[in-house]
């Protein structure tokens, strides 16, 4: 079956959800629940009726636009993303899969193409979490990560709770936040970093998503006179701190995966040009699709950083304050995608997401996958995110491919 | 000629003193120009007329209480240091010097002690500077540093005045605030440092101050994703930065001297557990006695950071925001301290100042020089300061020996 995508009205209707809470630099600013989100999610069920769709809203605001398939007894595919932004974000990271999802169901109705199973579009609310911290909110209660009642009562900086601003905005819907009969579920993203761009590869095919821990170490030396303190008396915590991000900088290049360590933040203790550092807090950030190269990635970094201590007289303590597993997507749907790549001869790639997505909580309840599109020069979470409209074509329509396949078999 | 001090009126003397703005935790929190420092300075004064001192205030405050001399031709030895103190800091920085100043007019004048030369002693306004910025405000008047209208106008974080604070507690004085004829300047301070308590030795003969160097290292490397970017394809600001202070810590030890580098202030941003640093801005406080190595620390340190930033494809810039030049006191004060320490058979050692004091900006208009009496642990600026009581005795006896043959001469 050739399904042909209207390329003009999906980049129309691009730019059209691009206007809204769109920046003067090219990046968009739409938080979650805010009245930018309000009026992104009215086009969205707006553009979902015009294609028949019903209309579903759940108890955390969750947008579900149904089309029926012709087996009553087939379960839907489930496909979309999150239409919320990071603050002064980019304007591909979540919408685009929320308008692929959408451009699938157009192109369906517009060329009359029935399938067995019923397709229903999903925009997961405050995926970001950079508006409300418990996030991804909306996958998050689905899944069942999260109460219900600790996602209505999670508040913003202003003390406003998820419960109050759905009320606000007229999304607090009635249907149960929680996982029903689902054949599968397909997202499509972009990559966020610079790999399928750097390979010139139209199309990532997504095996999973990396694990991820976060190790914070505190640095106890002695704050001291920079003049008077000899270099030998020193209990210096950011000489320690230092040696410590520099050795944990080599530690991936030694093991047999694409391990990442970042030292991303970093506190010094009184912080003050003439007394020597008495303490210093490093937050660490490690990831690996290879969950046992992480946890020795984890346990090399804490030898590294007490090495770094003992040798300035500092001592060290850890704190291991988050960790999850890497996650596998579905082979069946890896493969569908496979297909769908070849059939209209773009080149695909099987890849790891180093980020986390709204697919990662499915794949508990479904078979999930994710298509993935490039990014140029890697750029996320700016106003600098750009990716190329043949790129988002191409993507759009693997995906719209791949939906249709699960959705007729 | 004997000279006995009274040491149990010193002590009483200085526990008195330490009373006035003292925390319970034994420190002292007297900030320049506060109500306590206005108890203090009276104390001082009336203590001052106790022994027939004249006393004069200047337009920054500066209080000289004058005992005459015998030869109304011969200039004054000028002696005493500063009744202010740091937040929460010590009982001994400062203040000691002023006591032993007092305690050598007290003993002079008991024991019926005539000199050639008048003796005036001095309490320096706003010497610690962590009231009002400029420091050290007093004697930088005196000396030309500032000029009178820029030290009035200098201002605490509430915004207001030394002039308004000085005329508030009624320290405005009339005297003008600039070098008469001085035969010499004679300062009592605790080291600060560890040098004499590991030496075991009673006093310090102080040679001189080191020299200072403030350098702004800004490492600008690329903010991004901490999970969707590799390791090879980073510009983390944080990781130069690091390997660069590593490296900066191991300049000293190839330096013929006793130069020593602080990276006290390391600022990150955007400084979030999941990004990589973009920006990075390290303060470095270079010192030393010997000017030419403090040049070639600052001019090492440019390199090692230059290196450790074009390793991570980092940009680094520098700003070099300060420097003094190292200072020496004069020989023939520093033997006059020398003979008094061997007259009362007490070690001492000649030693040179890590950190800054008034002294050193009376080097510009009078023979100056200082005595240091031993810090346990070198602690200062903290209220864990503190200096055993028979090194107190002994480094005030010498301070008075010295001072009565100064004056005598």
């Amino acid at each position: 079956m050739d399904i042909q995508l209207d390329e003009h009205r999906l980049r129309s209707t691009f730019e059209r959800y691009s206007e809204i809470g769109g920046t003067e630099d090219g990046g968009l600013h739409r938080l979650a629940l805010s009245d930018a989100d309000k009026k992104t999610r009215d086009t969205l069920i707006s553009d979902l009726e015009a294609v028949n769709a019903s209309v579903r809203i759940d108890r955390v605001g969750n947008i579900f636009g149904r089309r029926e398939g012709t087996d009553p007894d087939a379960d839907p595919i489930l496909i979309g993303s999150h239409l919320d932004s990071q603050p002064y974000g980019g304007r591909y990271d979540g919408q685009l899969g929320v308008i692929a999802a959408l451009e699938t169901l157009r192109t369906f109705e517009e060329e009359g193409i029935e399938t067995r199973h019923p397709i229903e579009l999903v925009n997961w609310t405050n995926e970001e979490g950079a508006r409300f911290d418990l996030a991804p909110l909306g996958v998050g209660v689905f899944t069942g990560k999260y109460s219900l009642d600790e996602a209505l009562s999670s508040t913003d900086d202003n003390g406003t709770t998820v419960k109050e601003e759905l009320e606000r905005i007229e999304y607090d819907g009635t249907e149960p936040c929680e996982p029903f009969d689902i054949d599968s579920y397909l997202e499509l993203h972009i990559e966020q970093g610079p790999e399928l761009e750097r390979r010139g590869t139209n199309v990532g095919i997504v095996t999973g998503i990396v694990g991820l821990s976060w190790l914070n170490a505190t640095f106890q030396g002695e704050a001291d006179h920079a003049g008077t303190t000899p270099m030998y008396d020193r209990k210096d915590a950011m000489v320690a701190a230092s040696r410590g991000i520099g050795n944990a900088n080599t530690i991936p290049a030694k093991l047999p995966s694409d391990t990442v360590i970042t030292a991303g933040e970093v506190t010094v203790q009184p912080n003050s040009t003439n007394i020597i550092p008495g303490e210093v807090v490093c937050k660490f950030d490690i990831r690996s699709y290879d969950d046992d190269a992480r946890n020795e990635a984890v346990s090399r970094l804490k030898e590294e950083l007490t090495i770094a201590a003992d040798r300035e007289d500092v001592d060290v303590t850890f704190e291991e304050v988050y960790h999850t597993s890497s996650s596998t997507f579905s082979p069946r749907i890896r493969k569908a995608i496979q297909r769908s790549a070849q059939d209209r001869e773009y080149s695909a790639t099987e890849m790891v997401s180093k980020a986390g997505h709204d697919a990662m909580y499915m794949i508990d309840v479904t078979d999930a996958g994710m298509v993935f599109v490039p990014s140029v020069d890697g750029k996320s979470h700016s106003e600098d995110e750009f990716t190329r409209w043949e790129d988002v074509v191409a993507g759009t329509e693997v995906f719209a491919r791949t939906v249709h396949e699960l959705a007729t078999k």
